[in-house]
């Protein structure tokens, strides 16, 4: 405790989600004066013809993932 | 806001989705009143073989997805 | 089987909640052809001091539910 | 209803997933006087670079999965 | 790892939690050979308006929690 | 996109949530180079009985929230 989910589109590397949860991690133990080893992350990773905002799905947008 | 996850068999292609996103956003816009672009929509997909009802996983039931 | 997970804002009344599932049911029903009896629909409420976009509150922003 | 999502690491075979459903409907069934029928269980895998404790990826841990 | 999400209705005291806790986490620990020490356990509670099944909320059915 | 969802006990301040929905959007707008609008956070909250480690509820441990 606390866990927390994060809802990303695929094609980010490990080094990228490595620097995410560290980032994440960090401020979570401190904001909230937690042990960092309490604290767990999961990434969820959607394709974009699996998410849509305003009716439309994202593999139907222009949308880069970075 | 609202934030939305359907949960479904994998095996659905990208215009069944289209239509499942399109109809259910007019759905919460219309009875909740909400701009249809603050509305999010997550399609998350399972094998038969991760899903499970009375104890028994649905690739070990005749299950077909349409 | 499908499962559907609706995140709002909590201040809904029964009524509008039950006009919500039955919609989305009937929707997810022709759509996916699947029997009514088989989809369940979850509600789960936030405070708007729980959610968050732009890395700010609802709680902090004027939003009103309607 | 109840419904319950299960959260492991990727590569377990079919045969220990229908051992943890079948075994966790009995104990839920049992414990909350539920029919099994009602019991749903979803089974969400996770590969070891999606998953992180004390900041750190498991993929840069060294984690077995049995 | 794993993360285990039960949702139920609202309305089973402490004990029986405790009870649903103890046997869950011993089923996955033999089946899944895992540390029980690394198994989490949410229970996440729903009112009876909040939960639906062939497009009807709970609260407007005749359902019994026990 | 991204939505994230962060499980923590009941008991923090508003003006504690606001700090860690700041951080954590900002780290995830740098690292990902997101727009931070388009970034969603959701806060769960749940009692310390309705979380469990080991097989034990937290409201059996000696567990402070700060």
């Amino acid at each position: 405790m606390p866990y927390i989910d994060i809802q990303i589109f695929e094609g980010r590397d490990e080094e990228k989600k490595q620097r995410l949860v560290s980032a994440i991690t960090k401020d979570v133990s401190e904001i909230l004066e937690i042990d960092p080893e309490g604290i767990t992350i999961a990434i969820t990773e959607y394709k974009q013809e699996n998410w849509a905002s305003g009716g439309v799905l994202f593999s139907k947008k222009n949308y880069q993932v970075k």
